[in-house]
């Protein structure tokens, strides 16, 4: 996964970052008071609106000004030729992109024949909000338009995390200047938007961007409209109907009657469009309710998609936007009361934290049978493709918080085994080797030495299935799909290595999450999750005998498996007393660091892999994510000597790495450190810190967010399925609050500096441990002290890469 | 470099190679008899006819049947754009590939009204034959037209060694069926041929195959015609001309004067065409010679290129086809007095031999100020580019018989270092870094892990440098260019390198020259040539001090490189007791080469690089390179065992192989197994044995030939610039004799399997060694005895990959 962030500085001391602050800070609404055009392409971003099926970026209802429309739908993508100069065996051939489909967020308006565009004309005022109670977007706008009438244009809109193909927006025109105001609003269907190009110059996948849709059906009577496209090479097919209520009393002929010549609707091709022309006396308002239902199928035909849109809007219609949004505000509720993470010291985390879980919510909640992205359904960065950052980084939340939305994740790669079998035999490998990134399972990854060499994957996915299993006792899922999953990873890693003269288990020529090395023997991430994968699947698979047997696991397959585990190298270099990232890893050459200038970040933008490769630099946290992944496997002293051999190489050129980096401080008592990683993680999107959030969201860094809270100053860990806590706090915090469910209990931690209190909201007894001291926590509450640490001076970041610092005032 | 080799086999056990052998055995010429239009593709190649300058493929006159047609000028090349699904910093944007240019060798005849074409009518008798003495393609055709006329043709063609620019042809029709024929001749220059596209699907590289010739200029007057041309891209812009003389005494009119309607030209666009249309009496013959001119230049104007094509013509036409001919023998009299191989015992080998010495003189006789490519100017293989071949291989013949064309290799080198400073600089690196693959010095190579990355070229650039001075004593060549040439690639060792905490030096990273290993750590071959290059570059700067000053060497910099050189790395398996290849290469999985079939070859084409690189298998010499390059860097212990544990890994998927392998089984005294190696790379393009010939000859292997006779059966090495012999043979070769050049001192070396005998043909006494045992050669012959050596059991190579075992009988 390759992140092109760019951060800038002056003097190497100095933090890099931007001041990014845009937002008003509250506690459960993020507000933009948009004077600033410039800084639209980051609220199409924040102000995206999902449910893991359906997303809608936060553009203007008008249409333009627009820096990326955007409507997503999970699981629908082009695809386009991967070209080579040099080809090679196994190359994948095809690449997938997700295409924007049919829009159907845009209502215009024309004042007078003046259409609203912010750019002309004067804001008198205009406010975004989202609001992560309600999960809408309100919008407030008054506008004078170039020829000087004044109107006040407000909206709410939706997408339902309950009826997961609808969406819906309420918008309402009046006039402000105490005169009655003659306008048209057009609310429209529009396919084959322009989109703005990746620039990264690959002429094929602009091709497979450009008018992507080709029209198949178009339908309008009354209010409601639907189109029906398809993609050229994907063969995917989609329907997009709009419906309508309108709410405009004086929309009348001279006769005061409805008039019908006033509200028209047509459709053809790639737009439909419902017109309203009327005229709204001074002091009452026109109020135009828009539902939206999608239907997408690379096997359905136009008729039923067709009909499975008209469906969604007949469903919509039916309930009514009062009674979606009083659903949506209910399944909100729900979700913040088993879910919420509070913190009483810092408003502005408090605020970032609960976005970041409103946007893993956003990603995943619906996702039923299909991906989770990395953008989630917000933005086209990454393609819309899903990687590693689903199992390592989003799930964890997801297990512990809204497990059916993990275990449909999970069901989703399980779906693409037969995908993953073909892959491994395609690369003369056994088991499954799971794709490095895809959207529909087959890999897409045309730079191997970054993707498939990164074969940790299947180790993470196993680590999320075992996590997954642990945490909710699903025995169903593990049978029907975790036993599997586990024994064809575990399968893939007994072939993939090889016991040497000495009988230890060697894994070579494979890349770990650091994306500034590639291809190397024995990365210690990867084996020691890949021995976590084998012990796994031996336990799953003798947990379920009748399912492994229907594998053909025998009992010397689970033996040879055990016997990898338990041989895995594990590169240690006994002189400078750290483990190696990967065998002989310590004997590179370091990177100059302190010439490298704050601009020639992120060093890939700007150096060669050939050159970053065969260098001590450090994209991301790897064997430091190891100290976290398998801490069961370091000690406390090589914990923190690890740390401070890697923390001084690590550029953090990646979203994912200052959680990872933040949890390993915490644990070690860095607690200083710890802190700033978790601002730089949880303002991530909401400060722009890596000057890309308009390709979409940093789902992982969100999800990083809740993960610096429970696992880094909570301290949370599952080794082996059990749950322990190791709390430690940043008193800058005040009191930290998280919530979480293991095997339907949900269980509320609250910490100080001090110490932290234990209470069992719902569900049976349960076994836990603090700091090493098992407890049971029942219906009382428990409060334990946190023992102190003092763990000296923590390391030092490279030169211009210390953590990001907020501007002041907070 | 990636060799698309197929071989194919049923039995592990058995050689896998086809029977390959077409041409006539002869000790001077290479004879087709053509009655299989299937061997077309191989002879178009084999008889190419090039200098070095101009290279025409052996098509046949009448145009067609062709399958590639091919007119090559060295360094006329189109670019086209690199295509990266997902691009890096630094990967090369542009790529170059070489163009078919206008073609004349195209003669067509009517045989009243029927176009001669081989796959209509009847072939009584088809002769072609590639003269290695006289330097020509002579050709004797009797066909019958499908109208039941038979013609005798006649042809002799040849591209000047000593007029660069001029390629002449003489062709003579005659009616053999005691008629009178009706004949019409067309003689052409077409440009934009269609040729055979490359099968990789580039559409990007195929694209600028496709018509790569705008018209600039067409002219022609009397029997001459001149088309004047550019590339699209690089603008590169080339004159073609053609002139004739017509013998044809009964071309008259009723009046017997010569009849001017009947013969005519013209010329536009892509097209020139003299057309005589005449009767030819039975019992005598029409003669036209056609002469062609070329001329081209990035730079020049198009009246300066077609007045040089115009001279051209007018030297030729003036010195006329028989006094080039002349020069042509005289100038290969010279050239086989100088440099022949004589083979006693074999026929076919001493052919084979002799047909590779001619091949390299044509690919590098007349190069001057331009590339060697891989395939000299005989076919669009690796898209016309120059790799490591040229100095690793092609200049140790040259530097040692023609060594002016190894001065003017090596200048062209020199007139690249301003690009090779800037890729260097571009890469993070210092002194200069030459390009993979190459037409005009950027580097062209898309896939970094095996092109980038290979930076052993700058050691090999170095040696052939310092063989060069060291072998003819080119002071003023040293301070123009070696000085420089081994300076700057010093500089990027010591900059790539780096001490370790013990103060060895360590190169990490780089790719040997075996392409199924990549991005290695200290791969031996690499760290032992940068260490000869570092000190030779010491030796030289040394030899030069006003130079290295000037270039900015000063003793600090001298005393780096020594330390570098003096503590490099050089893996060693202390258990196994064999060298690595790369560190840790020995204890990477095996390949399973029982479990792969003979079908699977070449591994590439077959296996993903993933998994090549992350096992023991070796597609071509590296380590074993290592030990005939390095020799003196290892004990014969060493060597015998390093060969015993490489050999039956090293597939030999790369044409480059067979004769490194050879000529170190021969050092180690294995001579079954040297000899072996030799036919296959002796034979590699006359037996066709990589299914690739039609692409262009191997003209690496057919200098490896040359390798084989004297450094593999000869022991002929020169480290430190010292001749030394260890003279070791084969019974079945009979007497082995060659010559080679030592500062102006010509010598013979003459071997039977007994003994060896040294002879002084020309120049001063020098200094020599016949097994460790030093001599003076002076006017008196030398003959010396060879020690008896039984080293035991040689070496098994995989299944499935034996070396080339002749059909019999010979």
């Amino acid at each position: 996964m390759t992140d092109t962030e760019t951060r800038t500085s002056a003097d190497e001391n100095e933090q890099t970052f931007p001041d990014g602050r845009i937002f008003d800070i509250d506690p459960w609404t993020v507000t933009w008071r948009g004077d600033d055009l410039d800084e639209m392409d980051r609220t199409e971003s924040v102000f995206a609106l999902a449910n893991g099926h359906v997303g809608l970026r936060g553009t203007f209802e008008e249409g333009e000004p627009v820096v990326q429309p955007g409507s997503y739908l999970n699981g629908f993508y082009e695809e386009h030729e991967l070209p080579y100069a040099e080809g090679g065996y196994g190359y994948p051939e095809s690449g997938q992109t997700v295409v924007n489909v049919t829009d159907g967020k845009v209502i215009r308006l024309l004042v007078e024949d003046e259409p609203l565009d912010l750019r002309y004309g004067k804001v008198i005022d205009h406010v975004r909000t989202l609001d992560l109670r309600s999960g809408t977007l309100r919008r407030h706008v008054i506008w004078v338009s170039p020829t000087g009438r004044a109107v006040r244009i407000t909206s709410e809109r939706f997408v339902s995390f309950t009826e997961r193909s609808i969406a819906a927006i309420r918008y309402a025109v009046e006039p402000v200047d105490g005169r009655n105001v003659k306008v048209v609003i057009q609310s429209d269907l529009l396919a084959n938007e322009p989109v703005a190009k990746p620039e990264d110059g690959d002429p094929r996948r602009a091709a497979a961007l450009d008018a992507p849709l080709v029209a198949d059906f178009a339908a309008a009577e009354g209010m409601r409209a639907v189109l029906v496209h398809h993609t050229r090479q994907s063969e995917i097919r989609v329907a997009v109907g709009m419906d309508h209520e309108l709410v405009a009393p004086h929309v009348t002929d001279r006769n005061g009657d409805h008039d019908p010549e006033r509200c028209s609707i047509e459709a053809q091709d790639d737009l439909a469009r419902l017109t309203i022309s009327t005229t709204i006396p001074e002091g009452q308002k026109l109020e135009l309710t828009k539902y939206l239902g999608y239907g997408w199928s690379a096997r359905r035909s136009v008729p039923a998609l067709r009909a499975q849109a008209d469906a969604a809007l007949a469903l919509a219609k039916d309930t009514g936007f009062d009674e979606l949004l009083a659903s949506q505000r209910h399944f909100l509720d729900s979700f913040w009361e088993a879910c919420d993470v509070e913190i009483t010291g810092d408003a502005e985390l408090q605020q970032a934290t609960r976005f970041a879980l409103f946007q893993v919510l956003q990603a995943g909640a619906r996702g039923e049978t299909r991906a989770i992205p990395a953008k989630g359904l917000t933005g086209p960065g990454y393609d819309g493709h899903a990687f590693w950052d689903t199992e390592s980084f989003v799930l964890p939340f997801l297990t512990y918080n809204v497990p059916l939305a993990a275990e449909q994740a999970l069901r989703w790669r399980h779906s693409t085994l037969d995908k993953a079998r073909q892959r491994a035999h395609e690369l003369g490998q056994a088991g499954a080797m799971f794709p490095w990134r895809s959207i529909n399972g087959d890999e897409c990854s045309s730079y191997w030495p970054a993707g498939t060499a990164a074969v940790h994957i299947g180790a993470d996915i196993a680590r999320a299935v075992a996590q997954y299993v642990n945490a909710t006792g699903d025995d169903e899922f593990e049978a029907e799909c975790g036993v599997e999953l586990l024994a064809e990873t575990a399968r893939m890693w007994a072939a993939m290595g090889h016991h040497d003269s000495d009988g230890r288990f060697r894994i070579d020529g494979v890349t770990g999450p650091d994306e500034y090395s590639a291809v190397a023997d024995n990365n210690t991430f990867t084996n020691l999750m890949a021995q976590r994968n084998l012990e796994d699947a031996v336990s799953s698979c003798r947990r379920n005998p009748e399912v492994a047997s229907a594998l053909g696991v025998s009992d010397d397959e689970l033996q040879t498996w055990e016997k990898c585990a338990s041989s895995m190298t594990v590169p240690f270099n006994e002189v400078l007393q750290v483990h190696e990232q990967s065998e002989a890893f310590t004997k590179l050459a370091p990177w100059n660091l302190h010439g490298t200038p704050a601009e020639h970040y992120p060093l890939l933008m700007h150096y060669p892999y050939y050159d970053l490769y065969r260098k001590q630099v450090v994209k991301q946290a790897d064997l430091v994510l190891a100290l976290y992944m398998r801490g069961d496997a370091f000690t406390a002293d090589e914990k923190k000597r690890n740390l401070h051999y890697y923390e001084p190489l690590t550029v953090r050129d990646s979203s994912l790495s200052a959680c990872c980096q933040g949890i390993v401080a915490a644990e070690v008592g860095y607690m200083d450190l710890a802190f700033d990683y978790f601002v730089e993680t949880a303002l991530t999107d909401l400060h722009d810190l890596h000057r890309n959030v308009s390709n979409g969201l940093h789902v992982a860094a969100m999800a990083g967010t809740w993960l610096s809270c429970v696992a880094g100053f909570g301290g949370m860990r599952d080794y082996d399925g059990n749950i322990t806590f190791a709390p430690r706090m940043h008193p800058a915090l005040g009191t930290l609050t998280f919530r979480l469910t293991v095997r339907g209990s949900t269980i509320r931690v609250s910490m100080t500096e001090f110490e932290a209190t234990y209470d069992l909201l719902a569900g049976k007894p349960i076994d836990l441990a603090h700091h090493g001291e098992q407890f049971t926590l029942d219906g009382d509450t428990v409060i334990k002290s946190i023992p102190e640490l003092d763990p000296g001076p923590a390391p030092a970041q490279p030169p211009h890469r210390p953590p990001y610092r907020r501007p002041s005032p907070r």
